[in-house]
């Protein structure tokens, strides 16, 4: 808990629900009857509609990017260092908008919501959602919000891949793409690495093929599993190294198989804290909604031809030790952009904190999106005048 | 089952074995009362006993490093490519030993061995073996073969730690030392993948504490994602790209947890066959061997220091694509040795094979392992005149 709410938060907030009756035609050719996207908004709308920026999440994010839900709150939103009055996305200037993505867990319709159909939790039963569906559905709340066009939409990792395809899909309803920390689609590898922790929660015995809510159980050590492998993807060699070196928990080594490096205790810590708070159908889900985003694919792999329709305007961010997503990833759509002749700025952070990066307040990555997202803002408010 | 044995294979080999009555202290502080050891032997030992070169094997190795053990065998031993008559490991001019460590699971005594104490498998009991300890274990092999010096060590990965560990414990028992694609202590990260491998083994239900043999049953589904996370980091990204880059199974996206791509179909294979194949209690040992080697540790960190007692001269070898032992891990050795003022020829190869490179037959490597080796024959057989 604060001791106060700092005077740079946008404070507490209320998450916000926001129930569509109208069905969602998802890209696997299924449907949804109807869905429900739980949000928080930040800052206050302009009266021209202007001044609003979107925030995608990535894998295991949702709605609460930033302040507090109750003083007795020992954490804020999870990308409150760059949201707020007078921070990077400044909330004095900007609306902001922040959502649960479909098939989350965190109060939009996902694997732990009732199905309306049958009355019990869709479990496995939830359709699988893409990057394509959630901007679909993100359009969507944009209409009920009476949001014609964002100034901005950002995003990490997964998020910036739905930036990305918001620039595609409706070319006219955004300003800037701000692209984080992403990649225009998965290498082999980082599709390696979620078919292991796919494998992982799916072989856990208490899985039950996803009806684990039926049989009273979860798959904790699955998941837990999981989360430890995708872990180590989102630290560099080097972040590791400086946080935990080869320290022995207890000074010397066990010879068995309890923890002997403070690495094993740490990876088993967060592992375990995640597998009691995350749903795994919803892993699952996120981990193929990365897996499938393919902007290209349809374009015989052409990305600027992919890329075309785009009609905002690009900031692209990649932070040198980043290893999930490295630079090379950012790059490839740069080229691609500027091959589209789309208006296209580039930013490499020299960060060691790996693809975590995206989420830390490193100076020189925070002023470079204060500056940029400063002249969007001038930029609305002319219009609005 | 080759049509017939290739003219630069050492033929039809038969695994020996030797057992030692006298107990082996450990380093943990516990000893093996007796134990076994299981080796092949290729090429011919000369008078002067001077031309042999013991092959230390990598994590999921064995003794059967060349040949054929029967020509009904569809492959031979695992480092066929590099030992053989006119090979870069010339069995016209070495006498070749390669065992199979203890702890393993192929015939030296491990855990699948019966403790003659108890009369029963060891299982989880048998008592943690380390780099220190397979040195030791290796010296006593060489008494039995009346091998007073090596000519040269020669190993891979984990295999190399041992190459340098000889070079320290026993520094005029080995001219040469062969130290490839290894490290003279694993990151945090390479003990975090260890750290996930091991607790996918030891979460699975099969496991029941490593007495999955008395239950009548196999960890499979912790040791087939343990296999999976290691293989990843066996291979470069390039090479998984080249290899399998986004190649759809059936053509389409399935929309579900079945394999969509070629890569998951893979991973899952290797790791299915690995899980049939493989000791988990092995697995779990040769893991924490990897995590435990550290010579510097006891010289304050100083590596330096830790290699002074070296009389051999070194090879150095590594891959520019291996991101689980980088070159930057082989230059940490080349330098330590440098300011220890030894011997050190030091090599790094360009190959997209990443970590897996050190097993293949790229022509770079090869030469580079024939030209070096060659002289060292030349000096053995120099001195055996």
């Amino acid at each position: 808990m604060p001791v106060s709410i700092p005077a740079d938060s946008v404070g507490l907030v209320e998450p916000q629900v926001a129930h569509f009756q109208q069905p969602l035609k998802l890209l696997s050719g299924r449907s949804l009857p109807e869905f429900t996207l739980v949000y928080e908004t930040y800052g206050e709308l302009n009266a021209a509609r202007s001044n609003a920026i979107l925030i995608c999440h990535a894998l295991s994010g949702h709605h609460h990017a930033a302040g507090y839900h109750s003083i007795e709150d020992k954490k804020p939103g999870w990308w409150d260092s760059a949201i707020g009055p007078g921070k990077p996305i400044d909330t004095n200037r900007f609306f902001v908008v922040s959502l649960n993505n479909l098939g989350g867990c965190h109060g939009s319709s996902g694997p732990t919501s009732i199905d309306p159909a049958s009355g019990h939790h869709y479990g496995p039963d939830f359709p699988m959602v893409t990057v394509h569906d959630w901007v679909n559905s993100q359009a969507l709340l944009a209409d009920h919000l009476n949001i014609s066009q964002w100034a901005a939409v950002v995003g990490g990792s997964l998020g910036g891949m739905q930036a990305l395809q918001w620039s595609i899909a409706y070319p006219e309803r955004l300003r800037y793409a701000l692209v984080i920390a992403s990649a225009p689609r998965l290498s082999a590898q980082n599709i390696a690495f979620n078919e292991v922790a796919r494998q992982a929660i799916m072989s856990d015995e208490e899985f039950h093929q996803g009806r684990y809510q039926k049989h009273n159980t979860l798959p904790r050590r699955g998941l837990k599993l999981a989360r430890m492998i995708g872990h180590i993807t989102y630290l560099s060699d080097d972040s590791m190294r400086e946080k935990f070196g080869r320290e022995l928990r207890s000074g010397k080594l066990k010879f068995g198989y309890e923890v002997d490096f403070e690495v094993e205790s740490y990876l088993r810590y967060q592992g375990q804290t995640f597998s009691e708070a995350f749903d795994a159908n919803s892993y699952l889900l996120m981990t193929k909604a990365l897996d499938y985003f393919d902007p290209a694919r349809e374009q015989g792999d052409d990305l600027a031809a992919a890329l075309k329709p785009a009609l905002c305007k690009f900031l692209l961010i990649s932070f040198t030790t980043d290893w999930r997503f490295a630079p090379e990833r950012s790059r490839e759509i740069v080229t691609a952009l500027l091959e589209a002749r789309k208006d296209v700025s580039y930013l490499e952070v020299d960060a060691p904190q790996g693809h975590d990066a995206f989420l830390m307040p490193i100076p020189r990555y925070m002023e470079a999106l204060a500056a940029y997202l400063s002249r969007v803002a001038n930029e609305v408010s002319t219009d609005a005048q």
